[in-house]
């Protein structure tokens, strides 16, 4: 069996380190041919880490924080822990990686440090979303904040082959998110998109997507420029999070809500359970030369090993050469 | 008491007419003040209208359907129920006219029939979205689907009228839809928008909102183009659907589920009538010489009747003027 090499940064997240090493032993837990590199300050690694044959720590002297502007502190802080994991994916010490830090710094990283894949204008990040019908994989999410359509189209290209491949999807629909379904909507950009992927007919291409069709999972890949896409799924995580804490406020104050929860707990939690983030931990960035993973800022230990295995599969599946070769 | 009149599209909308025109009855009898012109063919309305003295019907020979091109629509149907309803408003026969019909027309009728007030390059559609802490104003929901940074400038001001003199809150918050709260975040139209807005020093203008926390209400007006604002507005609609159905599929599978529902049913039912768009029915487009309410393509007697309030405030207190003397 073949190892696997995956860098993570250990300094990435609202929960670092502690979260990402425990996350990062449940992966060498639950996969026999991964070994890992946690990238960052070593004493505050091995503070929290418990010790395990495949994972190794790679010292690190610089952290590259939330608010700090991405292509900047990717170019300045040549010996943070997150520039240090991607410069291991571009010298092949380890073929992908991951963090749960600042998302433009992993976007401008991927683009600086390991590189675009040729033919490809712009990196996008990718998503499964939950949805009632079945996942939806939703890109871009945040990579590239405006796009021309020849973006958008790279993006429906690129989300193909990675639906196809590494999410075993057939022929995956793909729709554009639009402001209505009717051929008149859109703008400029979104029209122009739309006749560049209708005219690829290797694409099961099925036309726009409105808003209120994301939740019912009406297309396997749902194509939109970073921004919006930014937006709705923050949103959806929102709503969600604050439809818990009303429902939960509500039930507190009244005794008969607790007396009916015992009996409808199994059904909230159901839905909770479906609808949360954590089991979405691994969020591709497409159109860069290696196996990159953004995990979610938040992300607790779960969701550090989703991403891994994430990362883990993209690699064994080398869905970078897919992609270069497709496109 | 002056008499207000509001033209009403009897044709437009899913449930049209019959729920449209039971609107207009629940209207005139919570209002004394208003008089209704229902425009539409004049058989199909009294087949469905119960009579009453102060509602009045003009028979219209067409109707603009929900995916007809907006712009030719209202150019070519001269006797549409939803042209005739703003002509109305133009010649001054009544101060306001609503209509449930295709948005685009109703924006395209705003500007090439009611008219766009002088200093206004687009008209703007302002939703008040239903959040945890407060109301927040969203402006724009579809009206111009890409913005250049002055439209969301003029939104911004034409919100900020609104929200302090129809929805009578004091200095209210205003924020700009953004991909992130940090100072770096959006694209050229969103920082250059930033940069006008925070210079008008009359406007309380508090930053970046991102997606996530729209839910919250952490703001009184959230500024963005009519696409962001469109698929943010329908994602919510389609989430708390989705919700609802999976909730009940669930709860149908199991007696202990149902047995809990018994005791939960006030706190869901408070929920979703907290977050039922039928309490939101009247959406103002601004930007134009009168009051045109949209209200939403599914809206049934309680929405009209709410659209109807809607138009009916925004006249007393003359929101069009109120606007162009402050642009």
């Amino acid at each position: 069996m073949s190892k696997i090499t995956i860098a993570i940064d250990a300094m990435g997240g609202d929960h670092a380190p502690a979260e990402i090493c425990k996350g990062a032993v449940l992966a060498c837990k639950e996969f026999e041919d991964i070994e890992i590199i946690l990238t960052g300050d070593e004493d505050k690694i091995k503070a929290c880490l418990e010790p395990h044959p495949r994972i190794k720590i790679q010292h690190t002297t610089e952290i590259i924080t939330m608010d700090e502007h991405p292509a900047n502190a990717i170019r300045k802080k040549k010996d943070s822990s997150m520039r240090i994991a991607m410069e291991m994916v571009r010298s092949g010490e380890a073929q992908g990686c991951v963090s749960a830090g600042n998302t433009g710094a992993i976007v401008a990283g991927g683009v600086l440090v390991v590189g675009r894949l040729k033919g490809i204008d712009r990196p996008a990040l990718g998503v499964s979303l939950p949805t009632i019908e079945r996942p939806s994989f939703m890109i871009d999410v945040g990579a590239t904040v405006r796009c021309k359509p020849e973006n958008l189209l790279q993006f429906a290209l690129m989300a193909n082959i990675y639906a196809e491949k590494i999410l075993k999807i057939k022929n995956p629909e793909i729709k554009l998110l639009s402001n209505g379904t009717e051929e008149i909507k859109g703008d400029e950009t979104v029209l122009g998109a739309k006749s560049l992927i209708e005219a690829r007919k290797n694409l099961n291409f099925q036309g726009y997507l409105e808003g209120n069709e994301i939740v019912w999972g009406h297309s396997d890949i749902i194509v939109c420029d970073g921004f919006n896409g930014n937006v709705a799924l923050k949103f959806g995580e929102g709503i969600m999070q604050g439809l818990k804490s009303l429902l939960f406020d509500e039930i507190k104050k009244s005794f008969m809500a607790k007396f009916g929860l015992l009996f409808l707990a199994p059904v909230v939690k159901k839905l909770w359970t479906r609808f949360n983030y954590e089991k979405y931990g691994g969020t591709p960035l497409l159109g860069v030369k290696g196996s990159v993973i953004k995990a979610h800022g938040r992300s607790k230990a779960p969701a550090i090993l989703s991403a891994i295995s994430a990362a883990r599969t993209f690699i064994e599946e080398d869905g970078a050469s897919l992609i270069s070769s497709e496109i």
